[in-house]
């Protein structure tokens, strides 16, 4: 746990210089715009304790798995977004000397993320060769308007002396994981070139022959005039190109550094063109130049905000926090492209290797379903169904057939690519959040026709895979379904996990109706399908037949659902007990005991009673909550929310607040002394959950919008907006009132608590709460 | 599946050249010595599929564990034994061409392997050059009399041409494990040295610091006369040196290069003293000369054999595969060493890492005991002793404390070493196996003395981990086990696995009884004990009340013992029903469809009726045999062997015989394809019980030797000796009849079916059957 960042609402603030505190402050400063991302490393050198990250989204390599005895179906490869071409670099010689923060005297040092605008600034004050000071003042984005554009402004100002000035502004395509299994390089030159537009660099990953090309123009301001390119101009060496400039400045003058780099890769076009599309945009980001650039910034994250702002009036951390989150997101994945997703860490760091895992489903989904335009939610579940056909191939490899699919856990390309067998293996449930998520944008969208076009033979092949992976037990004369890992990782390979069994049923049941609904609204098109996809409707008899017949793992006594067979059999203890100096227990506890221990890392049947929770009475969720919240550690970022959101269905105010608290400000005060790897950046959407969900109570009910709100007492008031069907509306609640203000030009019917309302275009209503 | 060893009683035998078969050669004639042992390489070079491995036991290296992602608990290295110094390497430029069997015309190639005297021949005849045909004959062998000294004769005779030869006479210290995780190189130079006896290169392993020095001298004899060293003389590179000859000899004539080794280890010798002694005892050598070695290793040989013999009439595939089981376990093990222990594939490869598992004390005890003098299995037993300490450790780094071990599943010097989490981490049965080993060792020794000075506070550490690895289930009333993975190695983290919790109270229980023994026995030796454990009596009140109250699943309806919870809610298959073209299933099935099927690796429920047999009546072994024997596919090769001994013992001598078959020749017949990796050596011991136990039906009841035997009606006769308390017994059991004979010179107290003889000295009995 850290305190270090200062409170603002807008802005996330370090002051005063501590290389401890740095990689921490590189993963809570990064900056992206969905397409590229990097870690918040400093341009000039820096020799002290740095994570060097630069990613761009869908690029990514093979790594091969370290395992220690491969079996049959494990994955040959962990593919990982891989550190690229690092584009920021701008060496600065003073007098000769290399400046280096880990090197010389650092005073007045500020960091700042702008969230509302879109950028990162740094100033400081630096003391080299024995008293010489400068000043600094740097500003970086990557534009999310034009999503191939990044752009530096960095200022330094000599402050007490005369300085002879060397700078050097690299293009450095030699890098490395720091997580490469093998030590592996992932990277090859391509070519490089150089013209009055700038240098350029084009690299090509290994085995998945990737091509990059990143080009960058410097240009150097003193005394109001351009310095021109020292006549070394151009150095170049293997997979590394930079402009040199020299220039002299008197003591108390400036020089103004402007770099902008372009990034453009062979996902987009085609390769051999790459060097020239890439020159001609980056020559016309120039003729745009900065502070346009800036400008055009600016205003597209206000667009972004416009839809997903939320204010918490009277809790000015709070209001960081929720900023913090919703910004992240959104720097990770604008939902333009359906063949990105969205990694754990986002582009924050190497760990979770920036796949895509089910997070995206179960948390990321709700969140731009309300915040963002409805082809993001849209393109997230396409990305799927363009990978069917490789979920399909996977679940061939373990042993399934007729079409039945299994996706994967970790995937970049839609094959299985995870690096550790012990939990992710067997964690099946990952299918039945696809379909859930299916179920959740069109109950949310209404957008029926996505069932037709793609929803459908996505959700058949899932209910194949659940009817092939249960078994009949004779035993207990039911459906069973064994060796599996639930949504909570401190167990494995369990038999019957009540999350999973609930979950496999409700698959079978919902794509039988979504099959039904198809038949009856595009029956030529649901004939294509079934022929397509070989689909037998005595298929339907066997769903039936399990569905009716499903065993759930269940306590008489106690009324709850049990997490998986056995699960009474562990000794019980509750979290309270556990001595602070034994947790997180991932950190203290040995792999063997957390696994026979009683103690749950995330919500796991609260996890469906989340996800189905008009399918249980409220004091069924009461009992199981009050079962299993006190056996939680929530040692996943995943976690708190579900809680959160649970306890506020339960009325629990207090504990709703408590949980959301655990997630919200996860990052930015290291909670879990972890973030110096990155961000938690799809737990980051459970945090908007927890308020909207939470707070707030929304769901959809009766094909429209319903709240059952709730103020923190430590709050004054807290304001969000909802995009919804194409409208967007902004919600208010304070102390005993919600305010639902309709910015559509249409009336919108909306249910609060029990009472209904219709609230014309343009207008907004207040209900008494 | 193979077939072209030839049958022989004494050799084994390979005919004719086949580079694709070389790899599985080099692991069927392995020579070892028990100190040091080697794959059949070729001693001139090849250049053909060829695995080289030289070994040196008790010489290893910690390779770093490749592992996805690391938990607490796990494993940090991988010990293993590392491929050392070859030293059998003699290159033989032939008119400056190298003689390379992969590169020329080879002719009446044979390979053979005497086991009678224990030397590996190898002759052959190759066409180099256009025509110009040479014959080899070459013998090598290591000597089991003087376990640090190796011999080579090689004979070359130029048949049809004059021929200017030069011969290089390696010690290559420059190799690597084919196996090694990330590539690390193992070894690093010491020094290296020449004089008028030999070449000597010393190094060191990284990180374990043992030191290896080799010596070698080579001496050529052509027309009679001893070849002196070339001009060059000794060659030398880093971790590299050679002596080279140049002659020159006439077509018809032979050369014959006698090489002889000394191989020395700090683990036996001051390091700093390495190189003298090495000299000196290899001057030694080559003053007894080859003939000398050679007669001195046919005569430790047969001394070996006469107390393990066993002799097959009537089948020589049989008599032949019984001998090479037992030549290669003493091959591998001679017990004088309480350092060393019996790796799965001894010297023959480097999977299983050389390493010690459960195998030695399941398997390989019973062997020794009476094979070997009495001192060879309590050396066995004394590495446990003095590994204590670190088992100790190593439950104390999972969470256990108060004393209590959990030894390790795959080690070298005592701490936990294995490199794969899935299967062997909550194998924890390998603890009741160490424990089950003193009670065998003593009931066949009566060396009571061994549990005071060592056997009890070993018993006491694994009864104490034990009373702590259970838990108390309030939902059944009942002690039971989670998390763990029994012998059935298709099974992963399973609850109460019965043959894990029938074990653990036998260990209580036997506990309690060996305290008891040896307080009547010598009380201040027990007090001593006591006081240096800090054993409080107390501790014996929750061993009863855990064996009193442990949870044994079991199927009232069937009359079996479940393997483990949940077991019948498995899809019920037998074996039979299994296509021929999915097994071996660890070959054919994804891993995650192996561990819920019901298919049984190898015996679990069953190697507790086998331990244990005399606790359940025959009927119930019966039901559980005929249970799960139709469910194993044993693809452990540790399997068959336990199932042909309770095969035998429900009086299914066809199905005795069928599951010997499968053990017997598992390797020369390379039945699961995998013998080009290494032998089996460990399962060896199975083979053997296979016949001891099985067939003749040998155990210790009522303090003296017992025999229910019968003669497969495949074989004539079959005879093999026993050392048992000091006498050696031949026993000869033939249709109809059972003949023993007492080589010593006291009476034989001895029991076969319900009568029982006594047996003069000197004397043998022929007892009906």
């Amino acid at each position: 746990m850290k305190n270090y960042i200062q409170a603002d609402p807008w802005n996330i603030i370090e002051e005063g210089f501590d290389p401890h505190l740095n990689k921490i402050s590189e993963s809570l400063f990064s900056i992206g715009n969905g397409k590229m991302g990097q870690r918040a490393n400093f341009e000039e050198a820096y020799s002290g304790e740095s994570l060097q990250g630069s990613y761009v989204a869908g690029i990514y390599f093979p790594d091969k798995t370290r395992v220690g005895w491969w079996k049959n179906g494990y994955p040959p490869t962990f593919d990982k977004v891989i550190n690229s071409t690092n584009w920021i670099g701008i060496d600065i010689y003073i007098n000769n000397v290399l400046l280096d923060l880990a090197q010389c005297q650092v005073t007045q040092f500020k960091r700042m993320l702008n969230m509302q605008e879109g950028y990162l600034q740094r100033t400081f004050r630096a003391t080299i060769n024995e008293g010489q000071e400068i000043e600094v003042n740097s500003i970086r984005f990557c534009s999310i308007a034009d999503d191939e554009i990044g752009a530096i402004q960095y200022s330094l100002t000599a402050l007490n002396f005369d300085a002879a000035i060397k700078v050097v502004s690299k293009l450095d395509g030699d890098i490395v994981n720091e997580d490469s299994n093998y030590d592996f390089k992932f990277w090859e030159p391509v070519a490089d070139q150089q013209s009055e537009n700038g240098v350029f660099l084009q690299t090509k990953t290994l085995k998945t022959g990737f091509e990059l090309c990143v080009g960058a123009k410097t240009q150097i301001y003193a005394d109001g005039h351009l310095v021109k390119l020292n006549q070394q101009g151009v150095l170049q060496q293997n997979k590394w190109i930079a402009e040199e400039f020299h220039l002299d400045i008197t003591s108390g003058n400036t020089i103004n550094i402007v770099k902008l780099a372009c990034v453009q890769s062979s996902l987009n076009h085609p390769a051999e063109a790459l060097m020239a599309t890439c020159e001609e945009k980056l020559a016309i980001a120039n003729t745009v130049g900065f502070e346009k650039l800036k400008e055009t910034q600016k205003v597209a994250w206000a667009n972004k905000w416009l839809q997903s702002d939320i204010q918490i009036e009277g809790d000015v951390k709070a209001q960081q926090a929720i900023r913090f989150n919703i910004f992240q997101l959104f720097q990770t994945y604008t939902g333009t492209d359906s063949r990105l997703n969205i990694g754990p860490k986002g582009f924050t760091g190497e760990k979770y290797a920036g796949a895509t895992y089910w997070d995206t489903e179960a948390y990321c989904i709700p969140f731009y379903l309300s915040t963002a335009p409805q082809e993001v939610g849209r393109n997230l579940l396409v990305y799927r169904y363009n990978h069917l056909e490789k979920a399909i191939e996977n679940a061939e490899m373990l042993g399934f057939k007729n079409g039945a699919a299994l996706y994967p856990m970790v995937t970049m390309d839609g094959t299985e690519s995870h690096n550790e067998w012990e939990i992710t293996f067997e964690e099946i449930h990952r299918n039945g959040a696809i379909a859930y998520a299916i179920y959740n944008y069109i109950n949310y969208t209404q957008d029926w026709d996505y069932l037709a076009q793609y929803g459908l033979e996505v959700l058949v092949a899932i209910a194949r895979f659940w009817a092939q992976r249960v078994n009949w037990s004779e035993e207990r004369e039911k459906y069973v379904m064994l060796g599996v890992t639930g949504p909570n990782e401190y167990e494995n390979n369990v038999n019957n996990n009540w999350y999973t069994n609930y979950l496999a049923v409700w698959c079978l049941n919902y794509t039988r109706e979504a099959l039904d609904y198809v038949k009856q609204k595009d029956v030529a098109r649901f004939e294509a399908i079934l022929d397509k996809i070989s689909f037998d409707l005595e298929e339907f008899e066997l769903w039936q037949e399990i569905a009716d017949n499903m065993y759930y793992p269940y306590h008489e006594k106690l009324k709850i659902y049990l997490q998986q067979d056995g699960y009474l059999d562990k000794e019980q203890w509750l979290v309270k007990d556990l001595p602070a100096s034994e947790r997180p227990l991932n950190q203290k506890w040995s792999w063997d005991r957390i696994l026979r221990s009683c103690f749950i890392k995330q919500a796991d049947v609260l996890q469906g009673m989340y996800f189905f929770e008009d399918q249980f009475d409220l004091e069924d969720i009461r009992r199981n909550f009050d079962f299993y919240e006190p056996r939680t550690v929530h040692e996943s970022s995943l976690s708190p929310c579900i809680h959160s959101i649970l306890a506020a269905k339960l009325n629990d105010e207090a504990r709703a607040y408590e949980f959301y608290l655990r997630t919200a400000r996860l990052d930015l005060d290291d909670y879990n002394n972890d973030t110096e790897d990155g961000l938690h950046i799809t737990s980051m959407a459970g945090t908007w959950m927890s308020i909207v969900q939470g707070f707030a109570g929304m769901r959809i009910k009766n094909n429209q919008l319903y709240f059952q709100p709730f103020l923190p007492e430590q709050w004054k008031s807290f304001t969000f907006n909802i995009g919804f069907r194409g409208k967007i509306l902004s919600i208010r609640i304070s102390k005993g009132e919600m305010e639902i203000e309709n910015t559509s030009s249409e009336v919108l019917d909306v249910q609060v608590g029990d009472a209904n309302y219709s609230i014309p275009g343009n207008s907004s209503q207040i209900i008494n709460i």
